[in-house]
């Protein structure tokens, strides 16, 4: 497969098949992806907490947020939730400074994900010292992202935005979700 | 190729075939890459300055910085720089807050570029300021990354982390570049 058919099928998914399991080999396979990526000055402070078990992934599905925009929607409903959890974290005792680190390993994770019939969301909505402290996380580690995974149980379509210049992502009488994006030329700037 | 194979392959490049260019509807190409990849909220504040002249490769040029850790080589001599550039800008009048959206789609379009045989580097030592007046750059633009790409011209080894710790890339004597990676259940945390 092509890098872009890659990047185009790696949608971001918010419902699942909560039942179909996600192994904690297939875990620790994609973190590596993310292991293997770029790192500003090679430092490497991301560390990764690992969750496929119904009782913790419960616990972090309490403390997260789900599409802002769909204001009725309250996120996934029990049966369609994650079945999986990969945590990013900073290492501030390795840097207090991880700029954009956890966007390149979490992009090379859902990738991988992708590439395996998975799906998954990451989550910037999170109430971290809630979900710290209920999973015991020592001080020296701060929550950058939480990646949810699991087999996509939802239909993605990729648009470009309309007229009315609105990015927000919508669902439609079919329940599809539609995610618009800006075309190349308006982000390409000609200076 | 797996995704795998191409996150590997997809290494920190410095030197290049400086005279092979990158033609623009390359780099465009690339831009779509990090275009169609996850956004926070799906707000898309990044924008993209493309260069593939030699005129205004040599300004980025001089108001990047180059693997801090080799002390006593100041960068890529003339012959071996990047042919082509993309710098990645947020767009402060879509947001303020980027997160780590540059992250994300510099991964995809380096994953991209690696596809194609090419290679490149995430700089963000910058000198931000100086940049972006000599690119005549509105101020509603914040720079937040810039990849250098090309042909790579040189060898990258991909190691583990040594007994002595130091995550310090290195070039040996037959001017192959080291970079040890922490191994997998270092970045695993069990808690």
């Amino acid at each position: 497969m092509m890098i872009r058919d890659l990047i185009i099928k790696n949608r971001t998914y918010r419902r699942f098949k909560q039942y179909v399991a996600v192994d904690r080999e297939t875990l620790r396979e994609l973190v590596d992806l993310g292991r293997l990526s770029a790192s500003a000055a090679n430092m490497q402070p991301l560390k990764y907490v690992l969750s496929c078990e119904p009782a913790r992934n419960a616990v972090i599905f309490r403390h997260v947020g789900w599409a802002g925009y769909l204001r009725d929607w309250p996120g996934p409903a029990e049966g369609e939730r994650p079945s999986a959890y990969i945590i990013i974290l900073g290492d501030t005792e390795i840097s207090e400074f991880t700029d954009c680190d956890h966007g390149i390993a979490a992009q090379s994770i859902l990738l991988g994900a992708a590439e395996r019939g998975l799906a998954g969301c990451m989550i910037g909505t999170v109430r971290r010292k809630e979900l710290s402290a209920a999973l015991e996380m020592p001080p020296r580690y701060k929550i950058l992202l939480v990646l949810a995974l699991g087999e996509p149980a939802e239909s993605v379509a990729l648009e470009t935005v309309g007229p009315d210049g609105s990015i927000e992502y919508w669902r439609d009488a079919e329940d599809v979700h539609h995610v618009p994006k800006r075309p190349l030329d308006e982000v390409i700037l000609e200076i």
